[in-house]
């Protein structure tokens, strides 16, 4: 493990697999976002992602046993006949470097290929400076044939400005590689964690994907925050 | 795109190509006259560089699609039955550490190379404090052959000091390569973006390339920043 | 010596060795129990590790000779028939940088499989900001299976949080590996050389390894410490 | 040129060759004796030292061409039947980073056993926070059989510490790969440049080589220096 590595358990056979990113970010918009789509979908652990750009360090559990740092990836089998199977990147790591940023994107892009993944979606937040009651939804995609149908599942396009780390170079690794990207954007303050703001993205998202997933939590967390 | 990688979209057949490189720096003198020469011989892309010491972003345009940082190749095919074809590298991106700086040189004067360049062209400032109503151009070259041609051009042999970055190692490098390299620096405040630096430069190349390009935007352009 | 290197002087023959890593850290704690463990039991030197991840110097030694920065491997012959026998890994150095400490823990694990080690014990302290007259010694395993083994040699799994360097890294990728790994951390002050943590750790390992070691020498050196 | 590289113009035969280095260092002690040396005994380049680990620049010559950094190799023949004949690394530079030092070292001590070098001498100041009218040489070696000689040229081992940069590295370097390293640190301030140091230690180098170099010229450097 002195080089980024992707140690898979079972490699699932996917339909037409999606990738769903959401690490941690501004507001952990992102992370929320796709951590309770992965419980709620009761999706699959079925590889993780090692990396010697993560902190140089294990992290004793709760158990006494240790976890050395790594993101996951999880599968959802879809039960449409048509629909897309998914493939959830999430954890609590993101690479400590620029050049590690951009090598891990591009160990998941080659993991993504290999998976045959068509669209790639990442989540994370928009930093506005005020924490909003009905956060909007921005978005930036690949290809300008997907704004419609981003636009139609309720995001804007009206922002410009950088998307740093994985969820901004994982589309941008997938244009480069022909594949579609939506990057999804929840209005948030930037400096509170933003539940809110992250079942806004998971609206938006369950409408592009046609999947529905309960958000109630999400809602329940985010009111919690705001009475504190 | 682990790696640092020039993405050629079609390679075009050149007739003794230069190259002539304009990537940010001082007072934005070389980016300026390098872009507004690609425009007024309308020079056409081909070849992207990507890097892993570029930042970890994309950008969002301002049509909702995203742009992975990246420098741009474009070439213009001289009408003259003797004259040398050009290669640009244009862009708004420079290494983020020494050692990418290296890297990055290295990568584009093997491309260099590929292409056949016989001379390559780097253009920047030089920085003395103040800005000039008649910019000097100052220069230095790979070989002292070159610098009667260059004088006769309008540029001087005045200034030592070092050249940093992508506008020295570039010529740096062609001379380990035994390829002709000639530095052009527009004299220049600094710290005040220099149009008028820019085009001090750019008539000194046109004498060298024998290319007659106008300069009147980048006057203009200057006259708006000096009322400013 | 561009690349880290484990140089051996002579390969021992080992019966399902164990390692032991004692390197500087929190209050010296695992590099006091180690270096004591391989004093007493009159440990071997066998091999040495290099790295460019040391610092870039050499020291100059008492009789005038230098030293390259580097860590050591000793090994120990188990006279019991069954027991197990020991290298230890101890030395002055850690990497300086966090791919260093990812570099050099793979190294070691490489050469630990090499030597076909069964388990890897790292000792170090856990900073609680006071002194302590009996030091605790809490503990991490990599499998849950090896607690109740631990907790019966007289450490606790009390604790969670990050263990940073070669003492995490280790044991972490031994669990990659389906090594066992076993981390042993005296209670300790944090900013002081603490002998009693020290002793209390080798106290544990003692118990583990089924190695009698007098560690009066560790308990004396403690209470200079405290006098002054 | 992205990497490290030692280019040779003409590679000379040389018997039983010496290494001497001398680069920027504490009060440019070793630099100042070593191209004293280079100058005096008209000593003939023949290589350069050219690294991704120097500034990442090009720098502008009095005649108008260009110099990219880079460090050199000399030679010079003995003329004696028996004597030694010496390499000489002289220059400007040293690697700008903990891992650089040690990539630059190795590349060089893997050229120097092309070359069979016998003997590494690294010349270099020890600072002590004063200037002294008659420095001392203080010394460390690589094998205890080497001081008996070094003494009775007129070193002394009174000092310990480290020695950081290429003058520790490549004759710990050395060390490891079984060939002799002789380090000369002449008693310095550590804030000034010292000609009277490099005298002293190229005094004592002379001894050990059996070379006889006039060095007045470094004296009177000294003695200017000195009343400012």
């Amino acid at each position: 493990m002195m080089e980024t590595e992707i140690i898979i358990t079972k490699k699932p056979r996917l339909k037409k697999p999606v990738l769903i990113e959401g690490l941690p970010g501004l507001g952990l918009v992102g992370k929320l976002a796709a951590d309770h789509l992965v419980k709620k979908l009761k999706a699959k652990h079925f590889a993780d992602l090692y990396s010697p750009h993560f902190p140089p360090q294990v992290n004793i559990q709760p158990d006494g046993t240790i976890e050395v740092p790594h993101d996951e990836f999880y599968y959802w089998k879809n039960p449409k006949k048509n629909g897309s199977d998914i493939i959830f990147l999430v954890g609590d790591y993101q690479a400590g470097s620029p050049f590690g940023h951009y090598e891990l994107a591009g160990y998941v892009m080659d993991f993504a290929e290999e998976m045959k993944v068509k669209t790639v979606y990442t989540l994370g937040g928009y930093g506005v400076g005020y924490l909003s009651k009905k956060p909007k939804v921005f978005a930036a995609v690949t290809n300008p044939a997907l704004k419609k149908k981003v636009e139609k599942a309720g995001a804007r396009f009206e922002k410009t400005g950088g998307i740093v780390g994985a969820a901004g170079l994982l589309i941008g690794m997938a244009m480069l590689r022909d594949i579609d990207g939506v990057c999804l954007m929840g209005e948030t303050h930037g400096q509170i964690i933003d539940a809110r703001a992250a079942k806004a993205v998971l609206e938006v998202l369950n409408n592009l994907l046609g999947v529905k997933v309960d958000t109630k939590e999400l809602e329940k967390r985010a009111n919690v925050v705001e009475r504190e």
